[in-house]
C-alpha cells in the first residue's frame, strides 16, 4: 500500500510515521506539505534521523490520486476546503480533524465558529469510532476520525447507555487531557515554566467535543440528551483520563455494569475492563492503541463512577486512524498496532 | 510566643516551619519527635541547613506544657491517643490530622478503619476552617484543622448552598491533587518512575473526606446531603484543583453566583473570586495561603461548574493551621502568610 | 522607598515583585511598560489578583526620575540604549540583562552579536556579584546584575581559584538549568510537549556567559584563563546546579577545598557550604536566595569536583539584585530576602 | 525460541517483555520469580492486561535448562551466585546486572562492596557492547551486558580514542541520568514529590561504572587511563545524556571527529552521529534502541564537547540485551528492535 501524510509535522502526523513504519502492509509513506516542499523531515525531527530522511512533496491532486489512502492530520478548518476534489475518486480518505464529524454543518459552525465543509461532502463521510461502527467503514471511502476526548468517553458509556444500565440524561463528564492534545502550535498555556507543576480547568461548557459526544449518543445508544463536559490540562505529554458520573438505573448492580462493558468488546482487542481502580492510569495504555475502562457504583448515592483512559495521541488520534485503515481494507485491526504500552 | 510542632519530619510539619519562621510574633520553634531524639533536624532537610540546625526534642507532658500553642501534623491515628492529656490543660493545640474532625466518631471509625479518640475529647475540638468558623475558633484552645480537599470543596460551595442558589442534593465533586498529598511515605504509587507522566484516579467514591465535607455543609449550610466525591492523582507536587458540579436554582443567573461569592468573601483576604477562567489553575495560588474560586453557569444544562484552587500543603494545611493561630490569639489572619504565589 | 520596574511581565520581573512587595523599606513598587500602558497587571497574571491590581505606566524620563531605584529585567540590547540618559542623573539602576556585564564592548558585540552600550557609560557600571564586589556596590549608582550561570559558578570556584587551591587553567564547567532560564518568550525549544521529559545540551561552547565568567575570574581572582563551559536545559522550571571540575593543586586536601569555602563566606547568609552530597540538590534552595556549595576530591584523579546549586530566578536574577539594592542602601542584605527554600 | 526472563518485575525486565512479546523469532517468553511464584504477572502490572497474564514461574534447573536464552535483569549480587550452575550446560545467558562485566573481582569487590563471582566463571562472560564486540558475542554462551553510563559514554568516545583524535589521559565525563536508572525499589530520593522539580549529583567520584569504562578503553582502544566521570539525577522517567571533555590532538578539526564517527558506525543502524546540537536530546531516543552521537571542538580550548544520548531502559539494558540475544542467533541485528523514538 502507498499511505500519504499531510499534516505530518503535527504530533498527530508523527504518531501515524511512527506507526506505520512498522505496518507489514504499507511500502511508501509520504509526506505532503503546502509550504515546506523539499525540506528533508528528519532535519526538523531528529528521532527521525535515518529513519525518514525524505523530502516533503507538494500536495497536487496527481500527486495524492496515486496514493492507496491518505491521512489528514490539520487543524479544523483546512481539510473542509481541502477534501472535497478528492472524496470518492482519490484514494481512501481519513480525516484527523474536526471537520467532518459533526453532520450537521450548522451545529459545526456554531462550535467551531468556522466555515463548514459542504453538506453533501460531510454527509459522505463515516465516523470512525472503530469499536461501534465497523460495517459502515469497511464499506466507506471517507473516515471522519473522532476526536481524542469523545473516544474516551464514548468507548467508556455507550454500552451502559445502550443496555439502559444508566441514565443519560444526567452525565456529568470531567475530562483530563495531556498537553499534547494542544498539537505543536505555540501558546502561553504550553509554554514549559507556565505549564509544568499546573493543573488547570479550560474552555468551561464549551469545548467543541460536547456535539460530537452527543450525535454519537443519539447515532449509537438512539439517545438525544445533553450532557455536561469540562476539560483540563494536566502537566504530563500523553494521556487523556475521563471520569463520568450517572445515576445507576434503580436496581442495577455493579457486577451488572462490569459485565456490559466486557460482553461488549469481547472481540475487541483494543478495549480492556479494567476490574481494579489500583491498574487503572494513563501511563498504562501510554504509546498504546488501547482503551481501559474501569466503573463503579457508589451504594450511597446510587451513582456510577465510569473512568476510562487512552493516549490521545494513539487511540484517540493516529492508532485510531489506522485501526479504521486495517478495517477499510479488510485487514486485522491489530495490524501494525499490536505494541505494548511503555507503563514507565 | 513560644511554638511547637509534632511531626516535622512531615510536608505538611516543613510548611509550618517556612511559614512560622518568619511569623513576627513567633519567637521559638521546637520540633519534637518520639524517635529521633537529639537529631539535628538539617542533617535530614538541606534546605534548612543555618537555618534550623537544632535537636529534635523528646516528646514529654513537661516539654510541651511550656509552650503557647502545639501544631501536630501527623498521619491519622496518632493524635487520637497524644492529645487527650493536653486538652485544656496544656498550650493552644492545633491538630492537622484528621482525628478531630468529625464528630461523629463511629463515622471516623466507619471511614478512617481506625480506633477513634475519645468521644468526650472530640467534642471539645472546633473544626478549623478559618472563614466560615473564625468566632468558634477565637474561643478555642483546640482545633481540629480542616483536610486538603475540603477546605478547597466547603470554601466555593458553602455561600451557593446557603443561598439557596445550587440544589445540594446533586453534587458530584471531582477533585484532583497534587502528590505532595499522599506525604513523605514511600510507596509505589508515589515512586517518581510510575507516578510521573501518570494521571490517575484512587480511593474511588471510598475517599475519608467525604463525610467531613457532608459534616461542613451540615453544620455551615444547615443541609443534610450525601455528595459524590472522587479523587486524582496529578503529576505535580503541589496544588488541589477540585471541580464541583450542581444544579442551578431555577431562574439564577450565572451573575448571582458570582456576586454570591463575592459578596461572602469580601472582608477575607485569602480567598479571591476569579472572573476569567484563564486566571485559574494551581500554579496562581502555589506556595501561598490563598484560595481561588470560578463559577459559571452551562445555559444548555442549567448546571453550574465551580472550580477553586489551593495549595494543598498551604491553604489545605500548614497556611491555615498558623490562619487559625492567629485567629486564636487575635492577631491579623495575614500575619506571617502574607506571601505571594509563585506562579512559576 | 519608591522603587520602578521596567519588564515586570518577565519572570525576573515578577519575581522582583514577589520579594519587594514584602521588603520592609519599599512603599511603592510602580510598573512600566513601552507597548501595555494602563493594562492591568493582575488580569494577565492570576496570582497577583487583588495584590498587584495597579495600571503599567508608560516609560518617560519624568515617570522614571522621581524612583528612588529603577530595576531593569528586558532582554539583552534594550537597556544599552534606554539607561545611559539615566546613568548618574536619575534613580539608582540596577540593570538584570547582559547590557552592561562585559566592560569590553567589543567582546559584547562579538558573543552577544547585538550593538553594545556606550562605552563610557558601560564603565560607570559595577557588577554585581554582591559576596565578591560589596564595597564597590555600595558607593555605586550603577549596578550589572551577574547572570544566572556566572553567579552559581563564581560563587564556587572563586574563593578555590583566588587560594591557589585549584588550577584554574584547566577548568571544565558543566552547567544544567531550568526551562524559567529561558524566560517566558514562546520558542519550540520550550513548548511543554518538546521540553517534558527531554534532558538536552544547547549553545555547546558558544554561551555569552563564558567572557563575563572569564572577566569576573581576572576581575576577582586576578588570574587571566579560557574556560571550557556548556549548559544544559533541564525538565524542571527552577533552578541551576553546575559542575565545575578542576586540577588540585599538588598536595592540597579536600578539607583544605572546603574549609577555604567556609571561611570566605562565613560572613555571607546566603552561601551555605553543605558538607554531605545527599543534602545538595535545586530543591533546596528553590524559591530562596540561597548558594549551596559542595566540593569534593577525586584522590584516583586528583581532580576536584565542585558543585553549587541556586534558583536561577533569585540568587540568579530578582534575588541577587534586591541583595545589591539593600547594600547600595545600606540596609541589612537579607532585608525582603529571608525566605525559607520551599523544597518540595 | 523459548526466552526466560529472571527479574521481570524490574523496569530492566519490563522493557525485556516490551520487546520481546514482538520478536518475530521468540515464541514463549516465560517469567521466573525467586518469591512470587503462581501469581499472575498482569495483576501487578496493568499495561500487560490481556497482553501478558500468565503465573510467574519458581526458579529452578530443570525449568530453566529448557530455554534457548535467559535474560537475568536483577540488582547486583544476585547473579554471581545464581548463574555459575548453569553457564555453558543450560540456554545461552544475558546478565543484565553488574556482577560479571568487571574482569578483575577485586575491583568488582572493592568498587560493589560485594562478593564477587566465582573468578573463572567471570572469565567466560564476553562484555556485550554489541558494536565492539560483535565477533566475540556471535561465538559465546554468557553475556555480561554493559551498563546504561557506559554504553552511552563508551559508543562516543571510543572512535576517537581509538583513532589517537582526543587525548584519552584527560577525559572529564559528566553524565546525567533520568529516574528510572533507579529501578523500582522505593527510596527517598526516587519519592516523586522529593524527586520532581530537583536535578542532583550523587555518588560523586564513586560510581561503580568509573572501572567498567577504564576496563573497557583498554580492552577496545588499547589505552590504560583514569577517568573523572560523575552523575547526577534528572527529573524525568527516561533518557541518559552524557557529555565528555577531552584535549584534541593537535591539529585535529572538528570535522575529522565527526568523520571518524561517521565511518565507525557506518554499518551499525543503531548509532547515529548527529550533526545539529539542535537535533540532539533524550527525547529523539526515548523508548528505543538508538544511540545519537554529536561531537564540536572549541577553538577557545582545543578541547572536545563530545555528547551521547541513549534510552537508558533500551540501549542502556533490554534494548541492547536482546540486539546480543540476535548476534549470539545470527539474526539481524534490528530484529524486534526497529522502533521508531517516541519524541513526544
Amino acid at each position: 500500500m502507498k499511505v500519504g501524510i499531510i499534516g505530518a509535522t503535527g504530533y498527530g502526523g508523527l504518531e501515524l510515521i511512527r506507526f506505520l513504519h512498522h505496518h507489514p502492509e504499507v511500502k511508501n509513506i509520504e509526506l505532503f506539505t503546502s509550504s515546506d516542499e523539499g525540506a528533508i523531515f528528519s532535519s526538523k525531527f531528529g528521532h527521525l534521523v535515518t529513519i525518514h530522511d525524505t523530502p516533503l512533496q507538494k500536495i497536487t491532486i496527481d500527486s495524492l490520486a496515486g496514493l492507496d489512502v491518505l491521512f489528514t492530520s490539520t487543524p479544523s478548518g483546512v481539510t473542509s476546503s481541502l477534501l472535497p476534489p478528492l472524496v470518492g475518486v482519490g484514494p481512501k480518505l481519513i480525516d484527523l480533524s474536526g471537520d467532518y464529524r459533526l453532520k450537521d454543518v450548522g451545529v459545526f459552525e456554531k462550535w467551531y465558529n468556522k466555515q463548514p465543509a459542504p453538506k453533501h461532502i460531510v454527509e459522505q463521510s463515516v465516523y470512525g469510532l472503530t469499536e461501534w461502527n465497523e460495517k459502515n467503514i469497511q464499506s466507506s471511502h471517507f473516515i471522519a476520525n473522532p476526536g481524542c476526548y469523545p473516544t474516551a468517553v464514548l468507548l467508556s458509556i455507550l454500552p451502559l447507555i445502550k443496555a439502559g444500565l444508566i441514565d443519560p440524561h444526567y452525565l456529568v463528564i470531567d475530562a483530563k487531557s495531556g498537553v499534547s492534545g494542544a498539537g505543536n502550535k505555540l501558546s502561553q498555556t504550553t509554554h514549559y515554566s507556565e505549564t509544568n507543576e499546573n493543573f488547570s480547568i479550560y474552555k468551561v461548557n464549551e469545548h467543541q467535543h460536547i456535539p460530537e459526544i452527543e450525535q454519537a449518543i443519539e447515532l449509537f445508544a438512539n439517545v438525544k440528551t445533553k450532557i455536561t463536559f469540562n476539560t483540563h490540562l494536566v502537566p504530563m505529554t500523553r494521556g487523556i483520563l475521563a471520569t463520568t458520573y450517572a445515576p445507576v438505573t434503580e436496581g442495577v448492580s455493579n457486577e451488572q455494569l462490569t459485565e456490559c462493558l466486557m460482553e461488549t468488546y469481547k472481540e475487541h482487542p483494543f478495549v480492556r475492563i479494567v476490574t481494579s481502580v489500583s491498574l487503572m492510569g494513563t501511563n498504562r495504555v501510554k504509546g498504546s492503541n488501547y482503551c481501559d475502562i474501569f466503573v463503579k457504583v457508589d451504594e450511597r448515592t446510587n451513582r456510577a463512577t465510569i473512568v476510562s483512559v487512552i493516549d490521545n495521541l494513539v487511540k484517540g488520534a493516529a492508532g485510531q486512524a489506522i485501526q479504521n485503515m486495517n478495517v477499510q481494507f479488510s485487514l486485522p485491526q491489530t495490524l501494525g498496532l499490536d505494541v505494548i504500552p511503555l507503563f514507565i
